[in-house]
């Protein structure tokens, strides 16, 4: 297939068959991308940051970890990554958090929204959204364990490639938070590796 | 109210409205309570790691921070806290980690399952449960960000206590898993207060 392009702070919807890969690109560098991902034929399934944390026992997900389902099913596998640094802490940004961290009050665009936008068509609900696999995020953890969202440490052309451990419907997002892009929106780029 | 006592291996449900306080106490130390949380008045409203990370900008939660639904909204606030040493990363053992890391294959107590017992009654299915807030869960992250899972710190007698902002109903567990728990089951106490 060839390389398809999320315009800056939008998302979009794409079936991703088992044992077919998807490549999320960073086309120029310092770009976020949210994933989620659902069990194309049961909706009830999908991406679980607290189940791929007891299997995988890194928050450090990289090639050799798979990402897991609320159900312990293993969903994507993590093949091919240039880049290393992922985040799968954070949910995502929505406009509560526009609000909390921007103080936009106004409508924006956030990944959560864009998420649902995209996902509206498989008749997913804003509230089943889970935290995503926040793609190319750099999330900083003190001694303490505080969190700081840094710049990604993603250069352009960096990417990561998964590979469908079962028949998938993934959302992705080309992120809206200033923070989590070293403050300024960018496209991300996708291609499905049959 | 008086002390209850949930059972080594076991689980309940309560309702704490919006003002009251829940007071979790580990009696005899070492001890592991799973807890998740509804919003009384719609089901699809739950606590949030995610959320919960991103507002509280820290994984050390304690007094001072609040826990937060999958809505953005705080649905419980950390105001009393003896240990200081919880985890929000692990979702609830469950049958397949019984199998993968104790290689338990016939039937064992989880906490998903104690939790899906005692919610059964308000109509919570199991894949609803979300990755719950693991009182006195002592999970330590290398330099690397690996996990691992070390006996609880809290002394018997320690206790935390958590304050409803809005109507919840509360599934609370003493764990099921040996490794969370210091190599013993234990019971725990809770007690709600006005």
């Amino acid at each position: 297939m060839e390389v398809c392009t999320i315009e800056p702070k939008s998302g979009t919807a794409l079936q991703l068959n088992k044992g077919q890969s998807l490549k999320v690109i960073c086309p120029h560098g310092e770009q976020v991308a949210d994933m989620t991902a659902y069990n194309a034929t049961d909706f009830k399934e999908c991406l679980s940051n607290g189940k791929t944390f007891d299997y995988e026992e890194t928050l450090r997900l990289t090639v050799g970890n798979m990402l897991f389902s609320n159900l312990s099913n293993p969903m994507l596998d993590i093949i091919e990554d240039t880049c290393g640094i992922h985040d799968f802490l954070l949910a995502p940004c929505c406009e509560n958090t526009m609000k909390h961290f921007y103080n936009i009050v106004q409508d924006h665009p956030s990944c959560l929204d864009n998420l649902y936008i995209a996902l509206k068509k498989y008749e997913v609900e804003k509230w089943a959204i889970p935290t995503a696999f926040n793609i190319f995020m750099n999330v900083e953890l003190d001694n303490d364990r505080s969190i700081k969202v840094r710049p990604p440490k993603a250069k352009a052309g960096d990417y990561i490639i998964f590979k469908a451990k079962m028949d998938l419907i993934i959302g992705l997002t080309a992120c809206s938070a200033k923070d989590s892009n070293g403050n300024s929106f960018k496209a991300i780029e996708y291609q499905i590796l049959d």
